[in-house]
C-alpha cells in the first residue's frame, strides 16, 4: 500500500459517508456510477480508489451497500476503539465533544483539558475538564491514541508538542495554523525531533471549507463539469 | 480551467495557509520544495497546481512569499467580501461564528439563525439570532452569498433546501451527512429542482478528520512516504 495518495482517503471517507446515507435510505446496492456522482467525482476514481484496498464488488453487479461500508470501515480502522484527548474545551472543543456520531465510531473522548479556570473542573459528556498542565501524566496513565487540538492558533503549536512530548502519535488539529515539529540539530542539520517520529497530523480548518466555497461560487462551472464526467 | 481537480483547489488552500504561516515567521521566500514538504505532497505537485492558474515564480529562484500569497488570494476569491448566514446556533454554529481567522478573510456575519426559542434572541457577534422561519425573508431583503450550516443531521436536508429556496447559491456543510438536492419529475426522470442549478455544496466534516487520522495511525508509513516524495 504504499503509494496511495492521501485525496484517496479522503475519498474513501466520503464514500463511506454517502454509503451510511443510503443505508439510512434503505437502499441496498449501489454502483460506481452512483457513488461517483454523489462524490463529485468520476467512477474511474471511485473504481481506482476502491481498488488499492480489494475487489468490493461483482462486475456489472455494483455494490451491495452494507458489504462495502463494513469494509471500508475496517480499511479505515474504525472497527476499533479509540481513545481520543481534546485540548481546548471553549464552544469548538465543546462543540467537537458533542459533535453528532462520533460515538458511532468508538471515538471514546477520555481526558478533557483546557487551561481557563472558568472551564477547568467543569464537568462536560461525564468528565471533569482537566488542567492542561495535567496532560502529561494522564497520558502516561491511560493510553491515548488521539488528541483534537482545539485551542486558539497561538497556542496551538505548543499544544501539540505538549500532546507528542506524552505520546499521542495522532493529532487532529481545528486550529488554522500548520503545525511544524521541533527541530532538533544532529551534524549542524536541523531535524525534527525523536518525539515526533510516526506522529500523525490531520488538519481539520473551518477556513478551508469557507475558501474552497468561494472559488466554487465565483467558478461554478468547475464544480459542474466535475459532477458530470462520469463516463 | 475547465479540467482543474477539486484536490488542486483544497491544495491551494493548504499552500495558502503555508504562505500565511510563513509570513507571520517573517520569512519572505519560499520554494515548491518547502511547500511541498510542509504540505505532504511532492514538489512536482505543487507547481501543477499553481501551473492551473499562472506563472507565480521565477525558475530556480522559488516563490515570493507576500506575492504568491496576494496572488491565492484573488485566485480564490478571498479579496472580496461575502456575506454569510448561519443556520444553528448551538454550540457548533457559536464555535463557527467565533472561529478565529475568519474576519481576516471578509467572511462577514449577516444572519444568524436557529428553531431552539432559547437561542432565537439571543445577541452573539453583534447579531440577533433569528428564527429559521425567517431566513427567506431575510434573504430576500439582503444579499447573502453563503450559508453556513450546523443544525443537527436530521435537519440538514430542510435547512439545506430553505438556503437554496431563499437563493442561496453557496452552503458549506458541517453536519455529517451528504447533501441531495430536491428532485422534480420531468418527463418520467427525475432530476434536481430547477433553484439547485449553480448551487454549491462544500463539506466540513469533523468526523471526515478522525476518519483519516485512524487511518493513517494504522498505516503511518504511507504518510512518511508522501512526506519523502520531494524529490
Amino acid at each position: 500500500m504504499a503509494d496511495i495518495p492521501t485525496a484517496a482517503i479522503s475519498r474513501l471517507v466520503t464514500y463511506l459517508r454517502i454509503l451510511e446515507q443510503l443505508e439510512t435510505q434503505d437502499v441496498s446496492r449501489t454502483s460506481s456510477n452512483d457513488l461517483a456522482e454523489r462524490a463529485q467525482v468520476s467512477a474511474f476514481q471511485v473504481r481506482k480508489d476502491l481498488a488499492y484496498f480489494g475487489r468490493f464488488g461483482t462486475r456489472g453487479m455494483g455494490y451491495t451497500v452494507p458489504i462495502l461500508k463494513r469494509e471500508l470501515v475496517r480499511v479505515l480502522g474504525l472497527n476499533r476503539t479509540w481513545s481520543v484527548v481534546i485540548v481546548g474545551m471553549g464552544r469548538l472543543g465543546q462543540a467537537i465533544a458533542n459533535y453528532p456520531g462520533a460515538s458511532d465510531y468508538r471515538f471514546q473522548y477520555v481526558g478533557l483539558f483546557d487551561v481557563n479556570p472558568q472551564i477547568v473542573g467543569q464537568q462536560i459528556r461525564d468528565l471533569r475538564v482537566q488542567h492542561t498542565e495535567q496532560l502529561r501524566d494522564f497520558v502516561s496513565a491511560t493510553p491515548v491514541d488521539m488528541g483534537f487540538l482545539a485551542v486558539p492558533p497561538d497556542r496551538a503549536q505548543d499544544a501539540a508538542q505538549a500532546l507528542v512530548d506524552a505520546g499521542v502519535r495522532g493529532i487532529l488539529n481545528f486550529a488554522p495554523v500548520v503545525i511544524q515539529p521541533r527541530t532538533t540539530e544532529r551534524g549542524g542539520v536541523s531535524e525534527p525531533g525523536e518525539e515526533w517520529r510516526n506522529v500523525t497530523i490531520e488538519n481539520v480548518d473551518f477556513l478551508a471549507g469557507m475558501k474552497r466555497l468561494a472559488f466554487y461560487i465565483l467558478n461554478p462551472t468547475l464544480k459542474a463539469a466535475l459532477t458530470e464526467d462520469t463516463e
